[in-house]
């Protein structure tokens, strides 16, 4: 038998576990040293009251007779359903239950949809980029063009006249520079995609963090994106779900390529290859679009937004180039004295003790910088604002 | 773009969706009548006190700041890992933690599984069959071939000298026959993947059910398995966990193929399209693996073995040709009159109200016969069995 020869074009191990292993050796080096973990986008807030509540009333329920649930509907519960199109109705889009669809994280719902592709589509990923777009590419043998996110550029590419891309990924607020996209930039994406028979994947693992109100959260506030868009968003990084895992992707009812149906396609694929979330953590996540969840969601997210301000301040003072921190939770530099990212990667871990992720693991544009992320408490922050000083 | 044609190829609904659909217009047209569902193998008894208690106790954990977890490692807990491998030692099959891969669904490891197979390999499956493992393979474009599973070989198919095969699936206890493998059985396709370079993939779901103590739990009790099988196991139908999502996937460390380890190979994919099982289901399926928790699965496994000793004493009284019932939940049975499965799917659905499943929509041997579980409760159990007096 043979196997998957496109896996042999991928790097031997995904970025964060080899960043895990370079800390897992400085560790056992340096039994003694504490390390600053701002490196891999986890958080580290508990779970909300109202989660943890609704958590355990689920399983309270699931422990009754009358109560108990087994296989739920495909596309997840109806009350999930309604939660989320609450949710973006107060946004002014409007989503009937056909358009959502509930999964076990954003990470398996972008890598898992290009299941319904055809080999030969041309994928277009930002560079930098989160690796999983680019990898769950190269493992089905498809084609992967890079746009090149530059500081030139914003860290915002835009599609030039002779793109060649039948499916773009975007991700906005973006992992990992934190640059935003406008509705005007959006919309040139939209046309685009809308012109050249194109699908946009739109990532809005981060819309949580965005302050600045003219600033889209979702693609489906742009006009013309309900016939070439699908939108992906995670409760990882809003509600703390990194290890509980939920995610819902938005596929419009009238979305068609090929001369499918795009969300009958998912549909089929969904009912084939995978069975649901948990019915527990689906009431868990129902909590969080409750007015209650919400309050707390913000607390949360604000928390993190501190974070993300005494870093910004911090760079601002340092006078060192960076993007994001503001509308968003990480903060992309440049390494200082022309470093590049995996040497600077090093001097941060073994000088200071803070565990960073070098900005070249996202992509050849990122060399020479790094990404830093707030998912720390406000004291580890404030702590690795001084050891920076340091260094910096 | 264009869209996987290869999904043009499947039949168009999945086969329970079909189910669901008939069910649907049956009870619309017939609001008063009640329904006996015996149809998609979901289970109904609630949770057991431990899983209850271990995920109200994680929920607790998760809600403090020392106690909550992010991103968990790609193969599971520890805690779990451990467990699991504790529940294999009981019968002999020794396993380390690398050899262990925490999933969320036997549905999902056994129809992702082949994302690390090449194109060009030949699958087979049995027919009838699980349908995810043949609509899994032609949504990717594989060559699947139909290995008979017939009365005349007791639903149990043996290789034959011609069969060329890179890839076999075997469920045992099977779904949807109920036959069970002897280990001699086993032997035979051990040593027929050992010496013609395929790999079997191991379906245990149902080992719960097995009694005879002489009928292999794991593929693993068979020598020289280690270098040609992946088992996959659900906590779905002994746990009661349909709706609760815990599986795992066995890989032998030493398992080869091609020049590449499996293992590794699979954890690349799991680490780039997946994000690990939750944390508190984790926690909840750690408590199944427990001496309380062992108690309690062999109460709730005992109760719907009960029900399938309902339905062997019933169909042995009718004189009706079955398998399954014994080491299964599941009795496989042949239409009464010649009639096809469908017909005498609608038969028993309009006249006495019992949701069964066709056993055409498993495959064409499944042709004339017709599945029926044991997940239902005492009194319904009964009452079908009265019911099916009267038609069969």
């Amino acid at each position: 038998m043979k196997l998957n020869s496109n896996y042999d074009n991928l790097k031997q191990n995904y970025l964060f576990a080899t960043i895990e292993q370079k800390v897992a050796e400085f560790k056992a080096n340096n039994p003694e040293r504490e390390l600053i973990y701002m490196g891999i986008g986890d958080v580290t807030l508990p779970l909300s009251k109202s989660v943890t509540e609704a958590t355990k009333a689920a399983a309270d329920e699931m422990a009754t007779a009358a109560g108990f649930r087994g296989y739920g509907p495909y596309r997840g519960y109806g009350f999930l359903l309604d939660a989320i199109a609450g949710y973006y109705a107060k946004r002014g889009v409007d989503l009937c239950h056909e358009e959502i669809f509930v999964g076990d994280g954003a990470k398996t719902d972008t890598a898992c949809f290009s299941d319904i592709f055809a080999k030969e589509n041309v994928i277009a990923v930002s560079d930098p980029v989160y690796p999983v777009y680019f990898d769950s590419n190269i493992m089905d043998g498809r084609e992967v063009v890079l746009i090149a996110a530059t500081r030139e550029n914003g860290f915002l590419p835009m599609p030039s006249e002779d793109l060649k891309a039948d499916v773009i990924y975007l991700c906005s607020p973006s992992n990992p520079t934190g640059a935003v996209y406008t509705k005007e930039q959006l919309k040139v994406w939209v046309d685009f995609a809308n012109k050249n028979d194109a699908l946009i994947l739109f990532d809005a693992a981060y819309e949580a963090y965005i302050t600045d109100p003219s600033l889209p959260r979702s693609i489906f506030e742009v006009e013309g994106s309900r016939t070439c868009a699908v939108e992906f968003c995670s409760l990882s990084k809003n509600a703390g779900f990194t290890g509980t895992r939920a995610s819902y992707v938005i596929i419009p009812k009238e979305l068609e390529r090929d001369g499918k149906n795009i969300g009958k396609l998912w549909l089929r694929r969904q009912s084939t290859k995978f069975n649901g979330t948990p019915y527990i953590i689906q009431r868990a996540t129902e909590a969080v679009f409750t007015e209650e969840g919400q309050r707390e969601v913000a607390e949360m997210v604000g928390y993190y937004q501190e974070n993300a301000r005494m870093l910004v301040d911090a760079f601002t003072e340092f006078g060192i180039f960076f993007t994001g921190g503001v509308n968003s939770p990480y903060i992309w530099f440049e390494a200082p004295k022309g470093k590049t990212s995996w040497e600077f990667f090093d001097l941060l871990l073994n000088e200071v003790g803070i565990v960073s992720t070098p900005g070249a693991g996202f992509g050849v544009n990122g060399e020479g910088f790094l990404r830093l992320t707030s998912f720390n408490t406000h004291e580890n922050t404030a702590r690795a604002v001084e050891l920076l000083k340091k260094v910096l």
